[in-house]
């Protein structure tokens, strides 16, 4: 089982994108999948970038990073992304700073160790997943009770919907999550 | 029934928004309401038209534009996304020059007056969208039994993806299409 | 795409049933491709619009003829029905004298712009239309909290019931909604 | 649990009503609570059995009655509706002269012991009942190959769309089946 | 139709499985067919009837023998299995002493005659069976204000959680139910 | 979030079922969850543990200690059960020796680096999970084109049946893994 799509090599990807991947490559250690596995079309890959970091290195609102892995890893279960479901728990791991959370929130997020305020944070975004056609005023209020404010509930709902295009995108292109991944933030850290 | 969010008006989004803004105006005689809607978070909306344009514009591959508004038009009615089908619907008939065609491709795609192609192309699209996670090899040999190669699959897949991120936004948010939408390509334009 | 069974001519069928057909083609300007479809069977034909008659022309109970139109076009979108999600939206938009709610209806009525009694009608439609089996006296309370009574409950679970059946009888034989029944009530009206 | 709506008293029913429900009685032993039930309101009444007989009724096609009652009993079942699933499971057991059919289609047709010819007409009526838009070409194949023509196939679609129709009905208004169904056809039958 | 795995000879079984099985055909008057379906593998029929006995024949806790086959007969009806709805239905018949309540229940459970903390317990049962990962404290609040205590509530759980297996095991190797369960506890008991 | 029944401390749990305990402690290090709070029903217990060992620890057939974890980590994840996915996870993990193989299957098991027939084994077995009532005959020869025989299909069948039960209990009950499941298996076990 591997990527349907050939990756191209790190050399020939445009010079931005190539930047971009050394400082990840730089800053985790080895390349996520992802990126080299969009950068075979470079102005999608910008876009999907762009957005990513738009939403989930924002500095502004109440939404923690672990929050925003969290929502990740909920959602990306519900879609059955293997992709995302192991390098984004890999991220809530670490955020969080609990080495059990995200198999929790994978499996069955009702039953995780977490904060009820990110138990209302996750029943929203399934929410979003899966029938946002049905979302309405009263779920507005139930994240409001939480002390969630608008645009904190506008992050919750960007965040899922661009990770559903991401599952959507690595499940149809068999887009599968690096080894090391799968590791990350279960056992302490050495040095790096 | 209105927008959840305020959308800010022409004269506050930063410059390069605003003129593209006035060229969508310009061509379609009205500010499309997603235009206005997302400018209320800048790098958000660059993010979205970027990946918009990378693949509802690109000029490669055998998808017509009529196709690539099939698509949407198709999977926004499976998630029952009110701006879109209608944005979107309006678009696929005059691209497909059939005033008939978006209602029933947004009803029920298989008895739509649609080519072979584009019923298969929307049997992959529809399986993207409600269910990426079951999609394998088979799937990909069916589309290319009909012409698609694997870029063209990329496109159909990626389409389909970006359109259920906006699709969440919109049906979230109460993003409601312009009355103009509705009667868009349904009968014969006047000069505009 | 054409309707699988063929529809008799005019000439052929009985004649208070061609009086009817010949009635609605004066009224309408063209023959509703049900009137023919059905009329190859004439006892379940007449007792088709009998039914039809009883439900949609009474003039007793509080459910104006929007009202009606409007609950068949939503739950004839809940089952996927090209014919009556066409022909009853057009129904719908020239009853209510709106010419974008069929559209809304028929994509996710819960964004519709609707009053609230109507609202709640058609939540009721729905669950009659999808899990009639869990019907119980708290929906007939929502219900009468909006002014509707025992009659009018009766009323909108029959015109739900009777339209899952042409939409079945519809969908199964491919019958297709005829080209004018597209624009009607988009546009003003001429003489006719 | 009673009926939702009061049945009116045989005495007060329209006189072609009455005539058709005594002799129902003559030749039952009882008056099956649909027949009262429905006679609340007479012209949905006449039109309800008008339909009713022209598919159950009718002498030319290939269908049994026993067939038709089993496809009554299968998609009522699929419906939750107790009314018709237990007084056409009584008629299933009479038609067939098989005690054991009527809960083995109920529970799960796949295990009944019935004609193959039987089996490929319940997984057709299934498909009318549960997702007809989604009924193709291939599904007429599947049926001329046990030797179903089109007409037979319009007969098992227009029942399994009536009694949708009627298992709604029943549903919504709390129609509960006489005690006498129950064990029709389960024992043999003495003089009546 | 028949089971798709052998069934041992009664002689063929261990002593210990054979002796069981000769108490129940003397209480019942035949055997069971799960008796001896299972029986080809003598360490599964242990456990399988030591944990069937564990929860069925326990003496403690307010269920009532009628209670734990009307839970038997709902959840193998939500899972469709022939074998354990007519068995266990016709069990449940005889302990209630009403003729009716099992096809009731079988079809649909919200319009049996039953009492409400029966309702109650079959709501939970069937988001047991279902949807376990949804259950919650809420769920045990609603048991609690009918009477039931923390131990009932296992009982309910448990009774249903093993017939999900017993269902599945069933429907998997096509066990019949035998012809005698179909009309036990409906017509008045002769001696025996 | 705790187990919603308290445990019984070793201690007061019967002498059968204690040494038991203390020789799964003895090897694994710890006692797993499941051993203590099924304890404070000493009869279901030791059904349990009974029907488990007929099952899991049986040395005829195909099926490898392997094999059988992938099925309870596959149908755990479908059933959405937190403990038997992170128990059997690492235990899947630890026989198949392969460190990434329970979160591929966890989360969507067409995308495991699993051989064909263990992906043929896991189709039948989510079958059986998630609708044992359409289990059929051509279901029987999938397997058979992989090797496998009609009692590895038992063997499957069962397991799923069983952890099914095990998952309804396991999530109506709260129960939680030991922290210990999440790493075993991922890492090089040291001594011990």
């Amino acid at each position: 089982m591997a990527n349907r799509y050939p990756a191209p090599a790190l050399a020939d990807v445009p010079e931005d994108i190539r930047a971009r991947i050394l400082e990840v490559q730089d800053k985790a250690g080895f390349v996520p999948n992802v990126f080299l596995a969009l950068a075979r079309r470079p102005d999608e890959w910008r876009a999907f970038f762009a957005y990513h970091d738009a939403l989930m290195l924002k500095e502004t609102g109440s939404l923690t990073k672990g929050d925003r892995e969290m929502i990740v890893t909920a959602t990306s279960a519900a879609n059955q992304c293997l992709y995302c479901v192991v390098a984004h728990g890999a991220l809530l791991r670490i955020y969080e700073k609990k080495p059990l959370v995200a198999d929790q929130v994978a499996v069955n997020y009702r039953k995780a160790d977490i904060a009820p305020r990110q138990r209302a944070m996750l029943d929203f975004a399934m929410k979003v997943c899966l029938r946002s056609h049905e979302v309405e005023e009263s779920d507005f209020d139930a994240l409001h009770a939480h002390g969630f404010d608008d645009e904190d509930i506008w992050d919750i709902a960007a965040i899922t919907a661009f990770f559903g295009l991401s599952n959507r995108m690595a499940s149809f292109s068999n887009m599968m999550p690096n080894p090391e991944f799968y590791l990350m933030g279960r056992v302490p850290r050495e040095k790096k």
